[in-house]
Parts: structure tokens; C-alpha cells; sequence
């Protein structure tokens, strides 16, 4: 039985209901395993997710997404690709300040936020100083933060705030595609921004210095 | 007597004998002390070094400047604001892979080298990969490079070149008279850069992940 076809989306989202989880606690009880836990933040239609936790069986994956409706699509891709080592929950940034214990988890993707550019909405930004001291607080002492974007000004404002945050950078590119990185997975909107000749710029944040 | 009004440059030069070094074994020699080393790779006019060096009295700083008649005039610098903890070698790169011993350097200084910023000369940049090679060789384990410039290209091809030779980034700013970083000292260049509206850039690469 194919979800994608079905209209309603409470149906849809039930039907997923056993990939879905409501809190960090639930992950202990249903999503239990001693691999490394890597969670992405945004997870949007979930190809990067989906594509990342198939290639890294050994790895447990918790996508958080905000809206029903993609995160329904992501769940679906996951179902569909017969992923096992993924889990999604719904909910903003707070679920995470909220529910994620101190140094539970590995490694964290944040892929494409939105840039927010305006300077008064510059702390909304999910690189900037006050979500970095969440992150900080849930990541393991070795844990690191993947972080890709199109937008150069994020990109830019994220290099300083990092270091002011107490991460230290180890990997940074401008240009993604044309760097020395193997294995980049994309997500639906990088392949479409950077068909449309935008860079790819990324970086890999460390948890203490 | 004031070395700065003859204008014979030999001269001049042997007047400041006393704070020259041919090599780093003059220095283990000359410029004894358990202190921490540091080291200016084109010192300039001397500014930046001298001053630095007064403040800090308990470090021991060497200078490497490659065209004879800028170094003396700081060395003259040194000599009238009775800094007696800086030591300067006339030289290019080439001094240091020859000369210094691994692990022998605390913190490297390079502030606003020539950005080289035709890519056919980019192996000349003081920040390319052949040169971090041999600054992770002079440098202790947990030493550290702190880079300035005003150019932005090769800034941002500093922030990719360090963490791919193995450094990480632990400060950037591409704003540094408007960041928090207190104590910053300008080289004459960058005073008179900042003075035309031109931001200055600054990162520190510490040595290891």
C-alpha cells in the first residue's frame, strides 16, 4: 500500500506512526542500539536523511522537522526506501532544548536553514550563538555539527559565531561540489540550487577546542 | 645616538647587530630564557612586533623580514622603545623550513601577507598548504597561528586552506575592529587600511583537531 497516493494527511501520518517519535524518551525505549546517534535538524522532505541513514546501517538517525506535511513526505521516503535506523520528530528547535539529555549525541546536520537576513532576526538563524549553546549542551564531548547553505551572508555569520561559541571549524568550503569532499549526499534543495549554479558552501564544527 | 638619520644602510644595519640572528641556533644561543617563542613572519616596519613585544615581556618574539631596509627600520623601532625580548632574521620562508627545529614555535604571527591573488601564484600564499606544512613542523602540538588581513580573497582561502592541512579554527572575524577581541594590536598597514573603511579579517588556526 503506497502512502504517497493518499490525500489526508492525519492517515498519512498515522500509517508512520511507528517511525515517529514524541520525545528523547521514546527514542531510549523504541530506538535502542549502542551505535552513535546523529540527528538533523530540518530534515525537510528527508533525502539527505533517508540517503545518509541507508549508507550508515551501524548508525542510528533522528530527523526533526516542524511541518506535518513534509515531514510526512520525508517518513514516507524512509518507509519506502525500507530504512530501519531512522526515527522522525516533530517539533521546532524546542523539542530539542527541551528534550534531548546532556551529551547524547554525536553529530548534528543542519542542512540549508532558512538565512534569515535580516540583522533583527539574526538570533533566529540556527547557527547563531543561543541555539550553538543547546547543541553544545546535548552533544557528546567529541560530538561535531555538519552544516551546509547556499547563502553565503549565513555562511559567513556562522564562521564567527562557531569559534565565539566554543566550537572549532576542521573542515570549511566554499564550493562544495568542486572540493575534495567524497560522499556528499544532496538534499532536494541543494541539487536544485546548485544545478542553478549557486556554491554550496560547508563546514564541520567541534564540539570544545 | 639615533641610527634613524644615516642614511648608509650597511651601516645602520650593523648597529642593531646585537638583536640579529643568522639562524635558530644563534637564538638558542643569544636569546636564552624558558619562555614561550613566538614568531612574526614579515615583521614589515615593525610596529605590530615591537609592541607586542613590550607588553609582553615574559615571551621571547622573533622577526623574520626578507628586504633589509624595512627590517631595519624595525629593528630601530626595538632599539628606541627599548624592547629587549625580540630578536629579528633577515630572510625569506626558506629561513624557517631550514632553520627552525620541530616543535620549537609557541604562536606564529602573519599579518597581511601579499595575497598573491592571480590563482597561477597561489602556491605563493603564506597560507597555502606548503607553507602550513612546515609551520605544523616548527609548532608545539598545541601551538597556533593568528592571521590578519584586509583582503578578503585570500581570507577566505585561509579558512579552507588551514582545516585542510590539519588546523582548526578556534577565532574568525571578518570584522575585527568591531568584534569583541580586545588588546589588538595594529601593524601600520592596517591602520591605515582600517582609517579608508576596509575591514579587517583575523582567524586563529590552532595545530591538531
Amino acid at each position: 500500500m503506497r502512502m504517497r497516493t493518499r490525500s489526508h494527511l492525519d492517515d498519512r501520518i498515522k500509517a508512520c506512526e511507528n517511525i515517529m517519535l514524541e520525545n528523547f524518551n521514546d527514542a531510549a525505549r523504541e530506538f535502542s542500539g549502542s551505535g552513535p546517534l546523529h540527528i538533523e535538524i530540518g530534515c525537510g522532505k528527508g533525502r539527505f536523511i533517508a540517503e545518509t541513514a541507508k549508507r550508515n546501517p551501524d548508525i542510528r538517525y533522528i530527523a526533526v522537522e516542524k511541518v506535518s506535511n513534509v515531514m510526512v513526505l520525508a517518513m514516507e521516503k524512509a518507509v519506502d526506501a525500507e530504512v530501519t535506523n531512522l526515527r522522525f520528530m516533530r517539533g521546532n528547535f524546542q523539542i530539542l532544548a527541551e528534550s534531548f539529555p546532556d551529551k547524547s549525541v554525536d553529530r548534528i546536520y543542519l542542512n540549508f536553514s532558512d538565512p534569515w537576513p535580516k540583522k533583527g532576526y539574526a538570533k533566529r538563524r540556527l547557527t547563531h550563538g543561543g541555539f550553538l549553546e543547546i547543541y553544545k549542551r546535548i552533544l557528546k564531548d567529541d560530538g561535531e555539527i555538519c552544516f551546509k547553505t547556499d547563502n553565503r551572508e549565513l555562511f559567513d555569520f556562522s564562521l564567527e559565531s562557531f569559534p565565539e561559541n566554543g566550537f572549532s571549524l576542521s573542515e570549511v568550503t566554499f564550493d562544495l561540489h568542486n572540493s575534495d569532499f567524497e560522499g556528499n549526499i544532496m538534499t532536494e534543495y541543494e541539487e536544485r540550487f546548485s544545478q542553478m549554479g549557486f556554491p554550496i558552501c560547508r563546514l564541520v564544527a567541534k564540539k570544545g577546542q
